[in-house]
């Protein structure tokens, strides 16, 4: 009789330094990690529902019962066909992403304004460093520091996992950042040795998550202490370290680590040259994210100083290409509290645009947008599902030539007034819709059933 | 003692088929044309005050006075300092073109109601094609023709060389372009001979019209008659039937044609991607105009339905990386009198905020301005002047770092409202300016004299 349960995708814990978890025909080997005074722990995350078994080198052998998830649990997003996500119980998942690199090192009180902004913002993907970030506007120091000497220190741990287990409560998707460069700890030029103890110790303690996503690092090419075979040796270590497959990404400056790689699972971009973006998808033939594309800001440096119309305009140019895009904000702030690595509010424009955006991908069929013409961004689902960006264009119309197995109804959309405008009628086949002669406009054909 | 006298720069006409003009040590032969019913003409432009004789084959010697030119007349333009242009006196010529491409086919009412409205437009450039066009909106069949069966018609030519000459009236540059492929009569398909003497006759009818420049074709690659070798060939005919060395460019679709070329004077663009300009620069050392980059307009080919305010960030983005940028209209119009091709009235946004921008371009120091920063685009001249455009940026303020060898005064432009904001202060070396946080703005530094 089991002892205890869990929901299905949720997270079963052991005081063991490992153990054999089994289901019907399957075992897993789980490893442990040490959490202080040389106590270890474990944790495992069932992907099926029912009775698991499992043993302990040490320990009494016990049995659990996973029950169905509760509502809002999907399990982790994985790789659901080629160029989109979907998450294990197969409701899509459409990324739309933020970065805070640094804000789980900014203590209580902003950590804690952080979610509760986004528990109101538009995003379910945030990009964040386990390591604490040095750079321009961070030059304050972490509560917490990931080693004491040679040791890991449990109290950074258990902290951060707090933090991703929050961000899992509001739906939000932990983008892990493995490695960056923006460091003066030592934490970005440690030996091999440490790195791999310290990939394991992470993968060990976090994966059992679902809500855990793997970047390999953040603009990996600035880490010159680094070589290439230590990012292959480090993307291996994951791998092989992760019992779940989480997803895996590596983000980079100017030069691209090889993303056609197998254990790469999806292109995480910077960039801002959305028409490579049909080119980089046939290229790598993986989900395609422009994580970085400039923030919404006013800071100094370009990469942080875009207008909020930009942004959104390039949130359009990304999606209507069959991509996805991140956010990020850099407004200056007396105390240096910018959002793109503290946290704290959002100050900008685009974050409601986002959100717009959001809930019309949401509305589409599942499966995701692909490329559908060449003459104007668009991207669909052929026969089904088409949505238009015109970008600094004006026509006054467009012909469309839409497969005419189906007949459409037709929305014009203003994504930065956020209206979605019917148009009267029914289309088939070559049709032309009139509008309006203003840039930025996008239109949606959808079949009707 | 000269019979007759005309000014420096203007046309000496005399009926001849070819005649030699002698002025100091310098002989000039001029050949002649046929202007209907076997009688030849020749016209001769002198670039030099004082006396000139001349004889021809058959007909009595002669002399005349060249007297200094007219207020507004600076000679024709040539190349001054391989990015920038001037007039053959010297003044600065600071290209703001357009295209009309089919104008002077479209008869005397449209015709003048073109010239009307150029004479308050702030273009200083016209590309406008010899044959006519067949092609969308252009459907019309102008009133003359070039050719009446193999002859030259010169009811065709004197109506053009009219029009060349009220552009000139009103200080507008003829971009006449040779050949184009949008035809219904057969001018794109002529034989080799046919096509020579149409070189040499349009040369020796119009090359003494100081305002003339030779583009070689529209969109050359598209003629598919034609070899490579044909086009160098036109080239060459064109430069050695030139007594006057007038600019010669050629413009393109798709496939450039070697920019590198020495009778190529200047570098006519097709082309949208600014972010190419300084490579552009670079690689072929020549005045480089993006003649063609999208019109502002609604019509349904993307190439003719950008924004007002996208166009005139593409001017701007253009003079600010050491290039220059055309403009073209293509409004749907119920008479399908669409500026682009027929010329008529201008009805965009874009042509108020281009004439600012030549008010600023034409108040620089001479002698063109030079890329001067990579962070933004910024173009000057060291310690004199820079002019940088921020583009989408929208940074709070911006650190400067010019030769600290002159103070300068500071100016914040709004391209689109035409505001230009002097900052108060004198700046050197290293200063910062605030900036107010909005997008497409730019910024002007002038050393103090």
């Amino acid at each position: 009789m089991p002892t205890s349960s869990v929901q299905q995708w949720g997270v079963f814990e052991l005081d063991a330094p490992s153990a054999e978890f089994r289901h019907e025909h399957r075992t897993v080997h789980i490893d442990g990690f040490e959490d202080g005074d040389g106590i270890y722990k474990l944790r495992f995350m069932p992907d099926a529902q029912g009775r698991w078994d499992y043993s302990t080198p040490t320990g009494q052998p016990g049995s659990f019962e996973v029950t169905p998830p509760s509502p809002g649990n999907h399990g982790p997003v994985r790789v659901a066909n080629t160029f989109h996500f979907a998450y294990a119980d197969g409701t899509p998942y459409v990324p739309i992403g933020t970065t805070c690199y640094a804000w789980t090192h900014q203590g209580d009180a902003l950590e804690t304004q952080t979610l509760a902004t986004l528990r109101s913002a538009p995003f379910n993907k945030m990009r964040m460093c386990i390591f604490p970030k040095h750079y321009a506007y961070n030059n304050n120091e972490p509560e917490f520091y990931p080693f004491i000497g040679d040791r890991f220190n449990p109290q950074f741990f258990r902290h951060l996992e707090r933090r991703i287990q929050q961000l899992g409560e509001l739906g939000i998707e932990a983008d892990l950042i493995l490695f960056h460069p923006y460091d003066h700890w030592g934490y970005s030029t440690m030996p091999p040795e440490k790195d791999d103890r310290y990939l394991r110790y992470v993968v060990a303690r976090f994966a059992a998550y679902r809500n855990v996503w793997w970047s390999l690092a953040n603009e990996f090419d600035l880490m010159k202490s680094k070589q290439m075979s230590d990012w292959d040796r480090f993307f291996r270590i994951v791998e092989e370290s992760d019992p779940y497959g989480h997803l895996r990404s590596i983000h980079y400056s100017r030069t691209m680590y090889d993303q056609s790689r197998p254990w790469v699972t999806h292109v995480s971009m910077q960039d801002d040259d959305f028409s490579k973006t049909i080119g980089w998808r046939d290229a790598f033939r993986k989900p395609l994210l422009y994580d970085e594309c400039k923030y919404e800001g006013n800071i100094r440096q370009r990469w942080g100083n875009i207008s909020a119309r930009e942004l959104v305009r390039r949130f359009w140019l990304g999606v209507t290409q069959g991509a996805y895009v991140g956010h990020g904000e850099t407004y200056l702030d007396p105390h240096d509290i910018l959002w793109w690595s503290k946290g704290g509010v959002l100050h900008g424009e685009s974050p409601q645009r986002i959100a717009f955006l959001r809930r019309i991908l949401e509305q589409a069929p599942p499966g995701g947008l692909n490329p559908a013409s060449e003459y104007y961004p668009a991207a669909g689902q052929p026969g089904r599902y088409y949505l238009y960006y015109f970008d600094y264009h004006q026509p006054n119309g467009y012909e469309f030539d839409l497969p005419p197995s189906a007949s459409y109804k037709a929305d014009l959309i203003d994504p930065w007034e956020m209206t979605i405008t019917p148009i009267p009628g029914s289309f088939r086949g070559k049709f032309r819709l009139s509008l309006p002669g203003k840039p930025y406009l996008a239109a949606r054909l959808q079949a009707n059933s």
